[in-house]
């Protein structure tokens, strides 16, 4: 087994990746295995008790959504005995920002990597209320906004994306990053680049159905609506590196309520697990660092194929939502470099001279260097709802735990 | 007489205005003083004759298409005995973007400033061939751009703009400054930030008249629209700050084929002129520097308002377009605030930690520094057309010049 050679396959597939959005669908229409009593979540998987605070209450929250469960009690009863089937949004294709709550009717954006014709599901951006089911928070308002997306944004969204036959994400991507977005906290440019590309679709639109093509203007005005494309571009870059036999490379990030996880190209898709690094954070008005509460985020999927904290030095405005210094960004950026396989082809960076993002963690080299993953992130409070930005690092127990077991599965280090 | 005092006003007026898109109409409409034989070219004014190579080329080629004359022979006669009025763009608050040719039927941007009132004029992007009449060429594709921009893309955009009761432009420049435009050389955020604040008025004109509209979404998908809009913004943000007694802030440059120019808030309308330096760019494949023909420009009225290569920092994409270093650009963009006397309250920089851009020149400490002023500018070659980008500097005479003429103008310096 030659690990160098088994790493640039993976690398090569990983930098090969060209994700397009070919249609958005119901999540039970769409994405494999998905029942209609299904209900996924964010992170490695736990059994129903381990899920605690807003992550529990999204949950619980999807499921009453989805009408399958008439009150909180009787969703926790159905979810306890399986009535209810919670599972891990990468084990069905899907990435979940924050809780990452998905349910059957949710529209998903349904992202085919054109090169591995594998593909990559997210749901919607909610929209610009703090309040969202994902920041563990389900009332009345975010029942409206989930019905919204779900019976007009998802719908002319979908129409759309197919009348405009498809819109590929990795000329959008390559964009966005010269133009201040690191497409994970940022995605100011990549959403307006995404806008201009629909127009024209979502103009013949206007003639049929003024009203929906209306709302969904509307809705591609707010700002962080490409995160969500990104992750389902991510998704279905990471998994096309995913299986290569001997590779150490990573092919998931993901954390729940209680751990962050990695998974790794070579070994299957056991989930190396390790409790949350502490967050370093800008917060919105009245709120601190002692108000954080996880409750889970695989949006960092971003950063596992060199997006995010990986381009954190082609978005200095980020600064002003997350913190920190300009050469602080670039400092960071920097080392991601060490313990990364190579550099994207077509992803660059303008402020490093547009050398490409680092790309391919690999875990060996995080384990020797000690440099741990960064990750830009929405923070989330304990009484739900969105409270900051931060930057996150990946935890070493799970580079540790990973290279103790590919040295076990492949008898070498 | 306080200098200081003087020119605390002076940028006091420059730093609050408030750039607005309120129409778009035929010069001879709406520009004061343009009569129908009326034809503007760039830079402090010249004799007829003294025009040479593009410049001379496009001011002729404006002539023939307003149908002013009937061949060039006749066109340079009715030029020197002035049956055709030839006239400084300046003079007639319109900036022109190379060689700058308006002529009576050319389509022109209103930019009003709604704090001072005061107007500022630019015609439109010629689209994206590098043969364009602003390079000096015209001939049959350069006529019929032209005619398209007059009868569909002009009036169209108008019809968008009075049915979006104007567009405010400081808040789009505000935001691109954020994402990798120094709004000269680079546009790109701007104009995607333009065309979606225009995308519902496109949207409900398109429902009558289909066809003008998809053209003008076409249009708005050049990455360069937006020049030409933050040009009549910086223009009509420039003369709200001319004419405060004592002020030694610089509120134009502009040159033509002949020579560079600047005016001084306090000391009227003359130009203050010198030779034009060397400029240092990167080519288009095939040409080099030898290539490079001066025919005029005035899109350096943004620098005079702090932007392009007062804000260099912003926009470190530029270096695949002008060359440079990204090193080179921060050192750059931090020696103008040597040369100026404020920061802008609103227009601010990320990398250097949000900083407002360097605004407001002063001709003393341009002379007393050495400093020159950094402009990003498009080149044309000796044979017209696009061949590049690149830096060029305010030469020092004009600041020496402005400095004597403020000197004997006040009995100080």
């Amino acid at each position: 087994m030659d690990r160098d050679a088994a790493n640039a396959q993976a690398l090569a597939r990983l930098c090969a990746s060209d994700p397009v959005l070919v249609d958005v669908r119901p999540a039970g229409q769409v994405v494999p295995g998905f029942a209609p009593t299904t209900v996924l979540t964010s992170g490695p998987p736990l059994p129903w008790d381990a899920y605690v605070g807003g992550q529990r209450n999204g949950v619980i929250g999807g499921a009453l959504y989805e009408g399958l469960a008439s009150d909180p009690v009787e969703a926790e009863e159905k979810l306890r005995d399986g009535r209810i089937r919670l599972a891990a949004c990468h084990d069905h294709g899907c990435v979940g920002s924050l809780a990452g709550i998905y349910t059957a009717s949710m529209p998903v954006l349904v992202v085919e990597n054109r090169v591995g014709g594998n593909r990559g599901f997210c749901n919607l951006f909610e929209g610009p209320s703090p309040a969202r089911l994902n920041y563990g928070v389900y009332n009345d308002d975010v029942h409206r906004s989930l019905v919204a997306i779900r019976d007009v944004i998802g719908p002319i969204l979908g129409e759309a994306v197919r009348a405009a036959g498809g819109v590929p994400l990795r000329p959008i991507m390559r964009r966005a990053l010269h133009m201040g977005d690191e497409l994970h906290s940022r995605n100011t440019a990549a959403t307006l680049l995404f806008g201009r590309e629909l127009t024209p679709a979502i103009v013949d639109l206007a003639g049929r159905r003024p009203e929906p093509a209306r709302r969904l203007l509307e809705y591609l005005g707010s700002d962080y609506v490409f995160l969500r494309l990104s992750m389902a571009a991510s998704k279905a870059t990471a998994d096309a590196a995913h299986g290569v036999e001997g590779a150490s490379l990573v092919t998931a990030m993901a954390f729940s309520c209680r751990e962050f996880g990695i998974r790794v190209s070579g070994i299957g898709t056991e989930w190396f697990r390790a409790p949350l690094e502490k967050v370093e954070g800008k917060f919105f008005p009245g709120y601190t660092l002692d108000d954080v509460e996880f409750m889970g985020g695989e949006s960092v999927i971003n950063e596992t194929v060199g997006l995010g904290g990986f381009a954190q030095a082609a978005a200095f405005a980020l600064q002003d939502f997350q913190g920190g210094s300009a050469d602080g960004m670039a400092a960071m950026n920097r080392a991601m470099y060490r313990i990364t396989l190579g550099e994207h082809p077509e992803y660059k960076i303008p402020y490093l001279g547009f050398r490409g993002v680092p790309v391919g963690i690999d875990v060996h080299r995080v384990v020797e260097t000690g440099i741990l993953p960064v990750m830009d992130i929405g923070l989330a409070g304990r009484k739900g709802g969105q409270i900051g930005a931060g930057v996150l690092r990946a935890p070493l127990g799970c580079f540790t735990a990973a290279l103790e077991a590919y040295t076990r599965h492949y008898n070498q280090s």
